[in-house]
C-alpha cells in the first residue's frame, strides 16, 4: 500500500474511533468496529494498532497535543500573570468547544500509560507549559525554589479550573440557587482568586467580566 | 407489616443498592435485582420506592447528609482561617474514606433533581457549609457583600478541592514526574495557596506538613 494512503487509513482509523466513543461510549471501541465502520478487512486496522488501546492511545496522545498547541496560541504580552490569566480562559475555551476530547483526557481511566509514553509525553507536554508559566511568577510564600514547587502550584491552579469546569458541567450547579447573575461571573471570579492565591499585588476588578482576558 | 420491619427493609434496600452499585456499577441499578438480591418478593422494594431512581436519590440523600455531618462534626476554633482550614482537610478525609460515595455524590450523572427534592436539599446543605464558613472571613476583593458573592467564593474553593481529589485519584498524576517527596505535600501546599487566595494576612508555611489542621 501507498505511504500517502497508509497514513490516511491511519487518520481514519483515529477518526472513526472518536466517532465511536461520542456515540456509543469509549468500552465500545474495538479493532473489528473500526474496521466495520471503514469498510476495511478486519486485519487492515492492525497494521496501524496492535491493540483498540493503542488507538485510544493514539487519540489521546493527539488530544493533549490539540490541546496544549490550544493553550500555548495565545497573544504573550510579556506580564507573566496576564499571559498566565489568558491561559486560563483558553482552558475554559476548549473545555466548553471540545467537551468529548476534554472528557476524554480527564475524566476517562486511559490506556495504561507506561506501554504508551507517546501519550505520557503529550499529557506531561501540556502540564508544562501551566508549570512554566508558573515559574516566571514572582512568588513569595511556600518556598519558590524548593524541588517541585512549580509543580505544586501547577496542580493547584489545574485542580482548581479542571474542578469549576467539572463542576459547571455538571447537573449539581442547579442545585445550589445561585443567583443566575453570579454565576455568570464564576470563571472571572475564580480567576480573581487564583491571581491573589499567585500573589499578584492587585488583581484587575472582576466587575469588568473577565478577568486578564485579551483586550 | 410492623412499622419496624418496614423500616429495616427502606434501609436494607438503600444497603443493597450501595452494594450494587459498587460491585457493578450504577446502571446495573434496579429494583428487580435488589429484590432478588434481598430475596423478597418484587414488588416488595415498590412500597418503599415508586422507581430505582428514587433508590438512588435516597442513596445521594443519605450521602450528602453524612457528608455534611463529616464536614461540620470538627472543633471550632472560632479562628474563620482555621475552622475552614479544618474543613479542607474533612473533605480530603471524607473522600479518600468513602471513594465510592464520592464519586456518586460528585462524578455521576444524579438522578432527575426537580424529581428528588430531598436530595437537592441535602446537597445545597452540604455547600451551605462552606457557603457559610467563607461568609464569616474578611474578604476585601471582589466585593464580599455583592449578591452571591460567598457563593462564588464558595464555587472556588470547591472547585479547586473537588479538582485536586480527582486529579490525585487519576492515573494521570503518575504521568506528571512530580517528585514523590513534592507530592506528598500537595495537599498542604494548595491549602496554603486557597489561604492567600481569600487574602489570609500571613497563612502557615506550608513545611509544618500541613496547613491550619487541627492542632
Amino acid at each position: 500500500m501507498p505511504a500517502q494512503k497508509r497514513k490516511n487509513l491511519r487518520d481514519a482509523i483515529v477518526d472513526e474511533a472518536l466517532k465511536i466513543i461520542d456515540e456509543t461510549g469509549v468500552e465500545s471501541l474495538s479493532l473489528r468496529e473500526v474496521a466495520r465502520r471503514l469498510g476495511t478487512s478486519h486485519q487492515a486496522p492492525y497494521k496501524h494498532f496492535p491493540s483498540r488501546d493503542h488507538i485510544l492511545a493514539e487519540v489521546l496522545s493527539r488530544a493533549y497535543g490539540d490541546f496544549a498547541a490550544f493553550l500555548d496560541d495565545r497573544p504573550k504580552t510579556g506580564d507573566s500573570y496576564t499571559d498566565l490569566g489568558a491561559m486560563g480562559l483558553r482552558y475554559f475555551e476548549y473545555a466548553r468547544a471540545h467537551p468529548l476530547h476534554y472528557r476524554l483526557m480527564f475524566n476517562t481511566p486511559p490506556p495504561d500509560p507506561a506501554a504508551h509514553p507517546e501519550m505520557m509525553d503529550q499529557a506531561r507536554h501540556a502540564f508544562s507549559l501551566l508549570r512554566d508559566a508558573i515559574a516566571d511568577l514572582p512568588l513569595q510564600h511556600g518556598d519558590p525554589d524548593a524541588p517541585g514547587a512549580a509543580e505544586l502550584d501547577a496542580l493547584f491552579v489545574w485542580s482548581t479550573i479542571h474542578g469549576l469546569v467539572s463542576i459547571l458541567h455538571s447537573d449539581l450547579i442547579g442545585c445550589l440557587q445561585i443567583p443566575p447573575d453570579a454565576l455568570a461571573q464564576a470563571i472571572p471570579r475564580v480567576l480573581m482568586r487564583l491571581s491573589l492565591a499567585l500573589e499578584e499585588a492587585e488583581p484587575a476588578p472582576t466587575s469588568s467580566g473577565t478577568l486578564q482576558s485579551d483586550p
